[in-house]
C-alpha cells in the first residue's frame, strides 16, 4: 500500500481551459480510486489525434475545462474497493474503450465495444458517481474519455487499464493505447479470413496509417500503397513500406479511379485512417470488385454522411469499420505489448519527438504541423 | 447430333415489344450457337422480379423488343465450336451470371462476378459478336441477360450453362436460376465465420426473401424476422419459418428503431431483398453494433443512393452485398440441386401457381399484384 492511497493527491495536470487555446500546467487535486476504479501515477503520455479535434471541439461537442490526454503508460499508485486484478505497482496501458469482460460485447468474440466502458467522447465524469476525480479549489475539471493522462496521477475505471509486461519499456509502449493500435488491428481485421496475396492501400499517412502499414509489413502484404494530400509525409511513410504514393491532389479524375487503373480494378484492402468523410467513399469505392474490404478506423465529424450508389456493395465489396482495431483492451493488448517485445513489432520507428511535460504545448504544435507521428511527453520533465 | 443442330430454328417466343406491355407470342427464327455457344431447348422457365423490372424499364434503360426470362430449366439440343463440357442432352439450367472458369474473379475464391460474363442488364446481344440469336422476318430481338428463356429455344454462352443431375425434375429446380438461390446464398455467406446462434431478419416476403428464411432454416438460425409493407404476405411467409413480422406501416418511428427495441439493440444478421433503398439504409442500421453483418441482395434504381452515418460503421456493423448468393454458377448450381434432391432444400412451397407459355402474361400479373411466389411456365403449354 502506497503513503498516498486513499489521499487526494495533489500533482501537476495539463489543463485545456478553452476550446483551442494552449493548455496550461496547474496544481490540481486528484480523489482517491472509488470503487472498480485505480489511481495511476502517468509516466509517459503523448498525443493522438483524438486530443486535438475534442481540444479544438469543431464539429464536436465542447466540454473545458478538461484534461486530455489517452496515450500513456504508468504504474498503479492505489485500487479502488472491488479491483482484484490489478495491484500497486502494476504496469499499465490506460485504453479509452474499456472492457468489462460481463457485458454481451466482452462475451462476444466479434465485439470490443463494451456496453457498460465504451468510448463516450462527450462525458467528462466517472461512471459510477458522475463525479470528476480532478479539481482545483474545489472545482472539478472534466475527464476525457476516462483515461486523461494529461495528469501526473488520473483515475481510471478498471475496466480501462491493460496490465503489461513490467519489462516492457514504458517509454515506447505508451503509444500503443490508441491510434498505433487502430492502425494495426485494422489491418489484421480486414485481413482476416483472406485467401489471397493481399495489396493494402491506406488513406491518411499519419501515425495511425502507417501504423496499419506496419500491420501490412507484418501479415506479408504484397504492395502497400500510401494515399495523402500532404507530400511532405511520403518520405516519412517510406521507413513504414509504403512504397507508392498517391496525392489525391495531382489528379482531376476522383482518386479511386486513379487508384483503379493503378491497381488493375482496385485494391484487396484498404483503410480510412483520417476520419474525412469524402476519403471514407474513396476508400471504399477503390477497393476490387468481387472481393474488396475497406475498413473505416478514422472517426468521423459529428455531421458526416457516407454516401455510395448500392450496385458498388452488390459488386462484392465489404464495407465495415473499427474501433481500437478490434481489440479488446484488457485481454489483447499485453500481446501487444509482446509484440513488441520480441521485436516482430517496431515502435521506435513512430516516435519522432519527446518534450517534457512543461513543454506539452509543443507536442500539440509538432501534431497540428503535420512534423510529429508521435511526440513522447516525460511527465518527470 | 440432333437433326435440327446447325439450323435455325423456327419456334415460339414471348416477346416485349414495349416497356409494360403485354408479352405478345410470335413465331421467332433462332440461329444455331457460334463458338463457346449451346443452343437451349427450354421446358420450364418462371417469372422473377428482375424480368418485371426490365421490362417495366423504370429507372433503368429500356431496351425492345426484347425476349425476357432468366429463371428457367431445359436440355442442351446443340452446341457451338469449342464446347466440351456439354453435349445435347444434357439437363441444364441457364444461369445469368457466368462463369467462364479462367479469369481472376473465376479464379478467386470469394467471388462469382466472372469478368468475361457478368451480369450486363443493358446488353441485348451475343458477347462473342455483338448480335443477337433471334429474329423475326430478319429483324433481331433483343436478348436479356444472356438467357432469354421465354422462348422454347435460345441461345446462351456456355459460361452461363449449369449442368446438373439429369434425375432432377426441371419443373421444380428451374427456379433455381436467380432469387431462390440469391437469398439461400446470401444467408450462407453472411453466416460465414460467424460464432454466434444467429437471428436473421429480412427486408422483403418475396420469393428472395423467403428463400433467406429457407437458408436461415437450414443453417440453424434462432430467430427469423420478416419485414415487409404487403400484410398479406405475413401469412404465407410462416411456412418458411418466418415467426415474427415487422410492418414499417405500422409504426412512426424508422423500422431500424423497431427492430433495435425487439431485439436488445438489433439482430445479428440482415439481408436486404427488395432494392429499395430506404429498405438498405434500414437494413444495415438495425444490425447490432458490435458484430452485425447487413446483406443486400436486391437490385436497386439506378440513381439510388446508400446513405449513412459512418459511426454506425465504426461501430463494428459490417455492410456487404452478394449477386447471385455468392455462387459460381457452374461450379455452385449442382450441389444447390442436389440439397433439394436430398430433401434439405424444399422448393414446393415457393411454386405457388402454374400456367401454359400461352399465358406467360398470367404469370405477370400474379408477380405483380404480389399473389405468387413463383409461378411455372409450362413451354409445352
Amino acid at each position: 500500500m502506497s503513503s498516498t492511497a486513499g489521499q487526494v493527491i495533489r500533482c501537476r495536470a495539463a489543463v485545456a481551459w478553452e476550446a483551442g487555446k494552449a493548455l496550461v500546467i496547474e496544481e490540481v487535486d486528484v480523489a482517491p480510486p472509488q470503487a472498480m476504479e485505480v489511481r495511476l501515477k502517468i509516466l509517459y503520455t503523448s498525443v493522438c489525434r483524438s486530443d486535438i479535434y475534442f481540444w479544438e471541439a469543431k464539429g464536436q461537442i465542447p466540454l473545458f475545462p478538461r484534461i486530455f490526454g489517452h496515450e500513456a503508460a504508468g504504474i498503479v499508485e492505489s485500487v479502488g474497493d472491488g479491483v482484484t486484478d490489478l495491484k500497486p505497482g502494476d504496469h499499465v496501458i490506460p485504453v479509452p474503450s474499456g472492457e468489462c469482460k460481463e457485458c454481451i460485447h466482452c462475451k462476444s468474440k466479434e465485439s470490443n465495444i463494451c456496453d457498460l466502458l465504451r468510448v463516450n467522447l462527450g462525458r467528462g465524469v466517472m461512471i459510477s458517481d458522475g463525479q470528476s476525480r480532478f479539481s482545483i479549489n474545489g472545482k472539478p475539471i472534466y475527464h476525457f474519455v476516462g483515461t486523461s493522462t494529461y495528469s501526473e496521477y488520473t483515475v481510471v475505471h478498471v475496466g480501462c487499464v491493460a496490465k503489461i509486461n513490467p519489462l516492457a519499456p514504458l517509454d515506447k509502449v505508451c503509444i500503443l493505447g490508441c491510434g498505433i493500435s487502430s492502425g494495426l488491428g485494422a489491418v489484421f481485421e480486414c485481413s482476416k479470413n483472406h485467401q489471397r496475396d493481399h495489396q493494402l492501400l491506406f488513406f491518411g499517412l499519419g501515425a495511425v496509417g502507417l501504423a496499419a502499414a506496419e500491420g501490412a509489413r507484418i501479415s506479408g502484404a504484397s504492395r502497400i500503397i500510401g494515399v495523402d494530400v500532404n507530400p511532405k509525409k511520403f518520405d516519412h511513410a517510406k521507413n513504414f513500406g509504403v512504397s507508392e504514393f498517391v496525392n489525391p491532389k495531382d489528379h482531376d479524375k476522383p482518386v479511386q479511379e486513379v487508384i483503379a487503373e493503378m491497381t488493375g480494378g482496385g485494391v484487396d484492402r484498404s483503410i480510412e485512417c483520417t476520419g474525412d468523410v469524402d476519403a471514407m467513399i474513396s476508400a471504399f469505392e477503390c477497393v476490387h470488385d468481387g472481393w474488396g474490404v475497406a475498413v473505416l478506423v478514422g472517426v468521423p465529424h459529428k455531421d458526416a454522411v457516407f454516401k455510395t450508389h448500392p450496385m458498388n456493395l452488390l459488386h462484392q465489396r465489404t464495407l465495415k469499420g473499427t474501433l481500437f482495431g478490434n481489440y479488446k483492451p484488457r485481454t489483447d493488448l499485453p500481446a501487444i505489448v509482446e509484440k513488441y517485445m520480441n521485436k516482430e513489432l517496431v515502435l521506435e520507428k513512430f516516435i519522432t519527438h519527446e518534450v517534457p511535460f512543461a513543454e506539452i504545448n509543443k507536442a500539440y504544435e509538432f501534431m497540428l504541423n503535420g512534423d510529429s507521428l508521435r511526440c513522447i511527453i516525460r511527465m518527470d520533465g
